[in-house]
């Protein structure tokens, strides 16, 4: 392990990471963003990683609080020492466990919003890594798609907000899934590199027991043409 | 009826409509357009209304014949006057019929491309409209969408394509009947009104017994900031 402290930029809030494994990128800001959490709120973050998404949701929403869960016990335990490097260990935890396993890790129906930042390929597909934590975090190794949303629609209450963030070739995937396990997708944003580009991101949040109706928010582009942040990505990460 | 003579631009075709009933829009022409049908290609059109798929279709690629089912007589009889009139009737032909009897109407995997442009509202939803043609064109009130989607799968040859326009509002709806048919959504493209507004209109392309991997393009906006056309939209319609 080469671990970095680095600055999330919110609230001035660190994060650790093992630059030998995953480190966090512009999906899980985009994903802790687009939950929307208050103040009041519950949350739980499925493959919580160092924390990156737990973290960035307290810095910009302070939610009531936020648990993570994560599978692989190095990346837990990174990450339960960065809710501690920020004071935040009374609010915000981590339990290294499986996501399949969920009702014997968390109560059901007793969470507000669910975030998840899935492994994006499915097994067999998608680029290889060399390093393990990151190859895990990035394929569906240990969990599938179907595994995080219905660990979600059994953590929610009812009238709770599933939001994950994903590739939009999986985008067919996600909603049946979603679906099946009675959790509405009601909103959608495309996220593209730059403007005229193809979305590499999408982000979806689902209401459980929602009624039908999807609404689609503008597609967010990251970069301007000559590629800096665009306004809105530096809104954001609040640099703005 | 009040029947006017517009000019479709594409090869200087006519298209005769019912300004008391439905007019073809940007819809009709994004939907020929995404259905990239080749000119080997027999083209299927649900639900073809006074003939305006069809005839954009033979205008941008003059695929070797496109069959309209329309059940609501009087479109359909003014859609095959649109074919005469452009000297199209060999290649282009018009069936009155209900897509719920599609086993009656043509051969099962007789087709390479079926396009749709369905009612994009569910009964009892969206906004309702006076005169009772516009009414049917918009509403689900004679078929609902997997009607369409389960008589292009029947048309459909496999490795055939469905191409459909539809509000982005229904995507969930769209995948879960186009996949409970055999059809895998393999491309997606969201049009927008302007940069930065959201999407109004999804343009949706799935395979027959496809594989699973949706395809994002570029998001398509119709007009400038300033209320022109967008350069793209100005190639689609040939006016560049």
């Amino acid at each position: 392990m080469a671990i970095r402290t680095d600055d999330t930029g919110f609230k001035g809030y660190k994060l650790l990471q093992d630059t030998d494994a995953f480190c966090y990128g512009v999906d899980a800001v985009l994903l802790a963003d687009y939950s929307r959490a208050e103040e009041t709120e519950r949350v739980l973050d499925l493959g919580s990683g160092n924390g990156a998404v737990p973290i960035v949701l307290m810095g910009k929403f302070n939610p009531a609080s936020v648990t993570g869960i994560e599978v692989q016990p190095a990346m837990a335990e990174l990450a339960a020492k960065s809710a501690e490097l920020n004071g935040l260990s009374d609010r915000v935890k981590f339990i290294c466990g499986d996501v399949k396993d969920i009702r014997n890790l968390v109560e059901g129906g007793s969470f507000d919003v669910v975030t998840c930042n899935p492994p994006y390929f499915e097994s067999g597909r998608g680029p290889a890594s060399s390093a393990s934590a990151a190859f895990v975090a990035r394929h569906e190794t240990t969990a599938k798609l179907m595994d995080f949303v219905s660990a979600a629609a059994y953590a929610l209450r009812r009238g709770g907000r599933f939001v994950l963030v994903h590739r939009p070739s999986r985008l067919p995937d996600i909603f049946d899934c979603c679906r099946k396990c009675g959790l509405e997708p009601k909103k959608l944003r495309m996220v593209a590199p730059k403007g005229g580009e193809s979305a590499n991101i999408v982000l979806v949040s689902c209401v459980k027991g929602g009624g039908k109706e999807l609404k689609i928010d503008p597609q967010l582009s990251v970069h301007t043409q000559d590629g800096g942040y665009t306004e809105e990505i530096e809104r954001i990460y609040e640099r703005i």
